[in-house]
């Protein structure tokens, strides 16, 4: 049977597993990158690893999200990852370089590489062929130390183009289109490969745009054969030895096709405030538009700007609306300011930003109250732009020009001609901003930069046969991460501050819990169904590590939390009689018995006061090591000395 | 006797009042500019006057402060403004077209005219021979409506410059040599004159820094002659025809002299926290440096622009320095495009923020904690920069630069050669962001943008013969004006806002006070002495207004509050016999009586039970009117009628 591109990748970098669609597989990370909004975490928790160096063929920390710098903890970060970098074998892209998925793929990145980034647009780098995926900082980090990534094996899905696309339809119309197809669902536990004659029409730009955007289909990754186009762009980038001709076997097999005729592509747009709340632009066109905004990781290239730049030539953008540029990269705004067409920009009434990721994450320019916002950006959720009731929409830079220049949202097919575009032959290659790091001879003077926003990671225990703590919280069913570690600009900033964040460590619950919990020294949480449903963010396992948690006993887990637990250390147990529950008390000092045997049988014992409870468990080898070495990152150390 | 050409000037437009220093004077008022930190108020209370169109020749509303717009309220603002001034008959430079006082420079300023503006640093028109003062909202709204500008008449100072700069040594260094001499308070009460044969060899960009930092000696204004080199830059600006010849007369007469050669002016640089802690760069090279910032009104020109560039070119700047570029306007970045330094700048490792104030007012771009940032602005406050511990020196762009690239600060007269700088002979003209007013006729239908933060400003009330209302809050001595409204990043955004801001009012004397003087409708307030010592801020009336305060009796005023509380319709008496400050207490209801005959008297009766307490108060003619009339705003508009 044939293969696909990513079963191709996968097999290459296959340590342990079955590629079997729904079992845990193990791959050799080639390559990793970090941003600074998980990148502070990722390189505390490396460096808790206690592994040297990097392991990977390179690593990169990029600097784009935090790049405001309003108040101290932005700097402090930045030299922070910088140091770190320099220190563990990372290259730094200082901040103002550009934002890391378009810097990656313009300077690092190489077909049939795999990459995790701790970004979940790492696939990005699907567009040159890499099976390129995004993961937790922990992730990352263990893969900077040489420890492989463990993933689901994926089911294959194929998107077969045809034809090509018209003048102002564009690659994100035929991102836009899949989603609406698919939905934000459609593509979980899938790789999708972009395949069929339509391909080679494609650029470099335009497959990144698509397989940045596969991560709002749910897709563990995207990706496009690597062909002459790709060997073209990798050669425009000076670096034409990177290049690997990729393709799936002719007798591949996928579990869905979906066909798409390129030629039949209108433009398209997504609604508030789903990515797949599509609909053509026509239907909605002459809805009055208070701001348009250009650039983000899925449509910053040159290309993309060079395209906009024509458009805006000779004409003036409408007086109601505000229009912001990012170009994604300093590549990309050096190019475009000596050709002339920054100044093109800058002419219409353009307001030209920095190279960083900026409004997308609601890092500035949110819209007015109520406002109507069009971005060439990939997510359109309720309030992150920032303003709580601002309304976005997700379109192609065609689209996002034609509504800049009229005011209200306009099909760009009714612009006229699209005024030609060349790219050109060669980028200009200025890799200055490219920190390298110290050599393995220099790295042990050079010192970790920790401003006061940086504090130490907590480190795990090893698992010890008995255990007696008190229960210091017992809260109910379905507490989610965000009762655990509540987020929002007030407690954002401080993510590389695991004491401060603890401060309001259930804070929605029980505000007295952080004090109670440290004078307890280590202690155990109890809580009922669903125990830690909600977002994957790694802070609600560390900040109660921190607060001394050793133990969490619920009726049941959300599975992406039991994970995290486990990962830090900490114990998820469950009632082997939910009812049990109801026998616990917050207050009571309770004895577990017999652990070590228990993380094999799966039982364990539980006594408080006079009431002996049943508590059970199920953990894989590899989890049982885990709990064992003190958490994950210990168990990885220990394994890679 | 002879005039200086600030005497020439306000003789042009004196309205009322005698040229003798200390004397009130009254200015009529050609131009008007505001910024978006302060325009909201200004046009708001302008709305509040009743005036349908600006009376100046010119007034121009810009965006250049608060243009990361993180949250809704920036942007709800700039509509606002934009609105705003579309119908009430001013220009609107658009956020991103620049700083207000750049653009000022390049597109409006003329030497001879008079110039407010609700900014500090609007003396930097007098580069080009302008009369341009700093002034508050309420000053600027009168403006804007006819009204005069009532100002202390100042004393003359006269800088007299011999000689020329050396390579290496700026316009900046001269600033900063002033301040060495005069220090911060040296130029109160004073318009300084930049004369002699070293004015000649001084462009109008370097003139333009020198006027700027005139604030910071405290003056009134700085003021330079407007001779072949203005008419060159008027010229080169597109328009000639605003050009006029303006000088002293030979035997004009000054209060003080002060002699300065330029040829023999090192590199200076002022260190933390005071523009005038000033030393020479090579007194302390060596410091190391986290930060450089180039930029700001006082050195963001073409000129200064094009300086950077040629010193970064070939470069690359230290990896343990950050360095922002903030152009001054558009006219700047898109020249400095079209001519390769903006590449130059971008290859250094640079990084180039949006055209407007930025970091200068804290507005991203933090230093790193305790970080050492070097900076071509105009202040170095504590905690300004955003960083509460950041350590701010204050330098010309050729010191920054010299120490981007070394990493600590470094005299630049050891870098080597200064590159040679050609000025073009026209700059590129692009008025399309400066946005026209609707004309009259279009006037009335336009419609004023109030999102949520903007509500309605409070309107005061005449002054009755009798008054009986509650004592709701009694205060000790030296109350500032940040306890009667306090700043900071929580409360700052919502200036326009005075409603959100009056929960803050007395906040740090007694949380229960805007909720208590709400429930009473009219009030007092009982200070001690020096009641409203401080800053300026107009908030620190207008609020309690809003609180319902309509009189307010201390032992002693501090004169601006005074001042703001009269143009708010708020009545501030003292107390005959300071003892007579024991005997009221909160709660009391308090009984004035003969307001009327006592505005001109001096004198009014206060009853509180069967006390009988003597008050006092001394009111010019004009001030009595703005109370009969219920406030400044309302005065002007009954006498415009």
């Amino acid at each position: 049977m044939g293969l696909t591109i990513a079963q191709k990748i996968i097999r290459e970098h296959l340590v342990s597993g079955t590629m079997e669609p729904g079992q845990e597989i193990a791959l050799r990370i080639d390559q990793t990158l970090t941003q600074d909004a998980t990148g502070t975490m990722a390189y505390l928790e490396f460096e808790t690893m206690g592994i040297p160096r990097v392991r990977t063929e390179l690593s990169v920390a990029y600097v784009d999200h935090n790049t405001l710098q309003s108040g101290f903890m932005n700097a402090d970060d930045h030299r922070f990852i910088q140091s770190a970098a320099r220190k563990f074998g990372l290259k730094f892209s200082r901040p103002g370089n550009g934002i890391c998925h378009q810097v990656h793929l313009e300077r690092f990145g190489k077909p049939g590489k795999t990459l995790i980034g701790s970004d979940s647009h790492t696939p990005t780098g699907g567009g040159i062929g890499m099976l390129a995926i995004g993961a937790g900082g922990l992730d990352v980090a263990v893969a900077m130390g040489g420890g492989a990534y463990y993933v689901t094996m994926p089911k294959m899905y194929k998107v077969n183009l045809t034809g090509a696309l018209r003048p102002m339809v564009t690659a994100k119309d035929a991102s836009l289109e899949l989603l609406r197809q698919l939905s934000v669902k459609g593509g979980v536990g899938a790789v999708v490969e972009w395949g069929g004659p339509g391909v080679a029409t494609l650029s470099v730009p335009e497959r990144a745009t698509i397989t940045n955007m596969g991560a709002e289909v749910g897709a563990t990754t995207s990706i496009f054969p690597s062909d002459d186009v790709t060997r073209a762009f990798l050669a425009a980038e000076g670096r034409p030895e990177d290049f690997t001709a990729l393709a799936s076997d002719e007798d591949a097999v996928y579990d869905k096709v979906i066909d798409i005729d390129l030629s039949t592509l209108t433009p398209m747009i997504a609604c508030p405030h789903s990515p797949d709340n599509v609909v053509k632009v026509g239907d909605i066109a002459g809805t009055k538009v208070d701001q348009v905004c250009i650039g983000s990781c899925t449509n910053s290239s040159l290309y993309d700007m060079l395209k906009v730049a024509a458009l805006l030539k000779g004409r003036t953008i409408d007086s109601s609306v505000s229009l912001s540029i990012s170009p994604g990269s300093k590549q990309v705004l050096t190019m475009l300011a000596d050709c002339g067409a920054l100044s093109d920009i800058l002419a219409s009434g353009a307001r030209v930003l920095e190279c960083a990721c900026g409004p997308c994450i609601g890092m500035g320019f949110s819209p007015n109250s109520g406002g109507v916002s069009l971005r060439t950006f990939n997510r359109n959720f309720e309030g992150r732009s920032g303003t709580a009731d601002g309304r976005v929409y997700l379109v192609s830079p065609e689209t996002a020009v034609a509504a800049a220049l009229n005011g209200v949202i306009t099909d760009p097919m009714t612009l006229g001609e699209m005024p030609e575009v060349t790219m050109p032959d060669a980028f200009k290659i200025d890799d200055s901003a490219i920190l390298e790091p110290a050599t393995p001879e220099e790295a042990g003077d050079v010192e970790i930069i920790r401003g006061p926003n940086i504090k130490e990671f907590p480190a795990g225990e090893p698992v010890d046969d008995d255990f007696a703590a008190p229960l210091v919280l017992k809260v109910g069913d379905n507490i989610t991460t965000d009762h655990i570690m509540p987020a929002g600009a007030r407690i954002l900033p401080y993510r590389s501050n695991i004491p401060h964040l603890s401060q309001f460590c259930f804070e929605v619950c029980d505000k007295t819990f952080p004090e109670r919990a440290k004078s307890a020294g280590r202690s155990v949480i109890v809580g009922g169904d669903n125990y830690g449903q909600g977002s994957s963010r790694e802070h609600a396992a560390l900040v109660p590590l921190y607060l001394g948690v050793r133990v969490v006993i619920a009726k049941s887990f959300a599975r992406i939390h039991a994970a995290n637990l486990i990962n830090a250390g900490i114990m998820p147990l469950t009632f082997a009689d939910p009812a049990d529950y109801d026998k616990l008390s917050q207050g009571d000092r309770l004895k577990l018995s017999g652990i070590l045997k228990g993380l094999d049988s799966g039982e364990i014992l539980l006594q408080d006061g006079n009431d002996e409870i049943r508590l059970t468990c199920s953990f894989t080898d590899r989890q049982k090591k885990i709990l064992m070495a003190g958490g994950l990152l210990k168990y990885v150390a220990g394994e890679a000395e």
